[in-house]
């Protein structure tokens, strides 16, 4: 055989050995398996308009950078990464939260690039950028917001946004979310949005959101960004102040892998432009704005890395509620436990190592484990009522429910996750391969 | 390329394409690939005999009951898992430690069931094991421990084990380590033995030491148990304070996957029969005893489930010693760093993101990272020395160091991990199918 012939036949044997090993190893899907039936039809939110461009960041020949325009008045608040290795936009939007909204403001998201790790030049980006959208839009530079998803450690190439701010700002829509949500993902496998509309008096206020995460960063990790809109109006310290509160219980309360960006961003901008004032207690928003919080988190569990189950864990009768979120997160982060649930094996035994290394108080012989109704453990041992294939059948649901009264007080708390598959090595490992 | 070198290159990716296949399809290694080549040759204990037989607890035909005997005098130290739902056996250790040495001591170990979460039925298991076993050697029952690795949650089957105490006794010999070691296997790849000599003025002590661990537990956790003896004589409390310091920067050093089992017991008897008496401060008896720790706690990593790299991680420049064993401990434990390693990706972006996200204190500038000897990150970016393909070249070793220097104190820590690879989620998830 000729060496071209024989190159030819050893390239058609890796194309067929690479999709034996695609299928050997579960794999992870066009879509994840868990994602929403549809993309949710975003309500327009008086005061904003947005639009979507392809800059050519990274990706060629997609949405890859979005721009939001605010009305004057707009109050904007933000939760970021805990991280000490935190983006250069993490800290610049930081540093402008509680800015005079008199005269407007912007959110400019990229992906591709999360600007991090870069240096002074991640700084010159940010600075270029805000410049630009400023001038464009008419708004202080102190105004203009910025979060950037994908490969980290690389200059941010900024040019090719700078470039594309006149087509940004010249196709401003009020239509303009869903093509936004578009724009920001990275390796998500489906664009995440949210909306609630809520009766105030005998008026309405619209809520909208969009989201992205848990969709590999390539080649990085997965960042998270959130950005909701309302056209309440909100006074610029009642908003944050809500906004702290309801991320504990939403997106504080989720984990795909317990590892943390270094980018992750949520703001959340008030127009005001329904004229409807909200006060921070009062109730019926407070709770569509948490419910719009809740379905996005939720939805970046469900495009989690490799994820075939969704996993909420409730644990219960904890010394504090605190505690019960010690219990709950070493639950849903333990690698024992999320191959477990991947493999479909009511594995209860894992459960109780989990609480047993989580520092947090329990005693043994109270605490009680349920695989959704059915009662795996109670008084430090299997319970009598269990049956094997009880816990067999419940596993192979694709949404799970593990709850664990611990029986030592009355603390409380609920935490979501995924399964850990052969799909997260996959998405994580074989990248450069 | 010119074809020639093409074909090998083609070939070359082929064979790599095959063997992840056959992981993929068959079931992991026989044999860790990070093993050592072979037992070590263990030393005689002076004082001390051992014996294992097959008594069929879980697995068929196949040594699964240890059995350690202790001359009168031998004094015994111990460090067990702080796990708040630990095993019965590991709480009757505890309760024993400190016990009179006057009369001897033995130590009875099985694997296939870990006697865990196993309510009232656990402790009847141990007090009926304990109570004959201190009949058959003539011990007192308070100075016979127990150890059990395997399933949890199902009742220890201990009329086996009783009914082979006999056979157990009457073949202790003092060259019975190494099968002391097989016996005590769950599905470890292989039998972990390590041993040191010590010259103390003209005479010489011995230590051996055995250990099994993260081999998977069918079905469930890595449980660590080791057991080391020496024939130097030590007093109880010196012998428990010099455990307990080397264990830190040993046995607790380490991480598979960040989960604790509920048994983790870690025994070192001191038999005396040398006549060798060590004081807890002389140097080259820690040194060495030091030396089989650490060298029982690499073996136990580099049987971790699905491992292909055997990954040591230094932190330097913290700001104390805790803060580096945080962000160490964080790296190691990574699921996206891990899984970088496993695909021999130099990501140091993940790295940066878990420095960041462990808590401890770092500022992000003044922080740089080496894989080896390659400098990958300098002041907050990429260093401009660095080439990728020579970080591309480094990951592609079996053992690496990863090295971090925070700039910001004098704190160092260094803990030694895994990979993790679809091997890892194969034994953990795939059990059941």
């Amino acid at each position: 055989m000729g060496k071209t012939a024989k190159i030819k036949k050893l390239k058609k044997k890796i194309k067929k050995l690479q999709a034996r090993l695609t299928a050997a190893q579960t794999h992870t899907h066009a879509v994840a398996p868990l994602a929403p039936k549809s993309f949710p039809d975003l309500p327009v939110i008086a005061g904003a308009r947005f639009s979507a461009v392809k800059a050519g960041v990274k990706y060629a020949d997609r949405l890859d950078v979005m721009l939001a325009e605010l009305q004057p008045g707009t109050t904007i608040a933000g939760v970021f990464t805990r991280s000490a290795t935190r983006s250069a936009p993490v800290l610049d939007c930081q540093a402008k939260l509680g800015s005079d909204p008199a005269e407007g403001a912007a959110i400019l998201v990229n992906a591709g690039n999360s600007n991090a790790f870069t240096g002074a030049a991640g700084d010159r980006s940010v600075e270029a950028i805000t410049t630009e959208v400023a001038k464009a839009l008419s708004v202080p530079k102190n105004r203009v917001y910025t979060a950037s998803t994908g490969v980290i450690g690389v200059p941010l190439p900024h040019d090719r946004i700078l470039s594309r701010i006149d087509a940004l700002k010249g196709t401003l829509t009020p239509e303009g979310l869903e093509q936004a949500a578009q724009a920001i993902r990275t390796t998500d496998t489906f664009a995440k949005g949210a909306k609630a509309e809520v009766k105030i008096g005998d008026r309405t206020v619209q809520i909208a959101g969009i989201a992205k995460g848990s969709g590999m960063i390539a080649p990085d990790m997965a960042t998270m960004l959130v950005f909701i809109f309302t056209d309440a109006k909100i006074a610029q310290d009642d908003l944050q102040s809500m906004l702290s509160d309801l991320t504990e219980s939403s997106f504080n309360s989720i984990t795909v892998d317990s590892d943390t960006s270094t980018s992750d961003t949520l703001l959340l901008a008030a127009t005001g432009a329904s004229g409807v004032e909200v006060k921070p207690d009062h109730q019926a928003f407070r709770d569509a704005l948490h419910g719009v919080m809740l379905d996005l988190a939720h939805q970046v569990v469900r495009d989690g890395e490799g994820a075939t189950k969704f996993v909420e864990v409730r644990v219960t009768g904890a010394k504090s509620d605190a505690d019960a979120r010690t219990h709950a997160l070493a639950i849903a982060n333990s690698p024992l436990v999320k191959t477990a649930i991947a493999g479909e094996d009511p594995n209860w035994g894992r459960v109780v190592m989990a609480i047993g290394k989580s520092g947090a108080y329990a005693e043994r012989d109270k605490l009680s484990i349920r695989f959704g109704e059915v009662l795996v453990a109670e008084k430090g041992w299997v319970s009598p009522e269990y049956r094997e294939q009880d816990g067999a059948r419940y596993m192979k649901q694709d949404e799970l429910i593990i709850s664990v009264d611990l029986d030592v007080g009355s603390g409380a708390s609920t935490v979501w996750t995924c399964d850990l598959t052969h799909g997260y090595v996959q998405i994580n490992a074989d990248y450069r391969s």
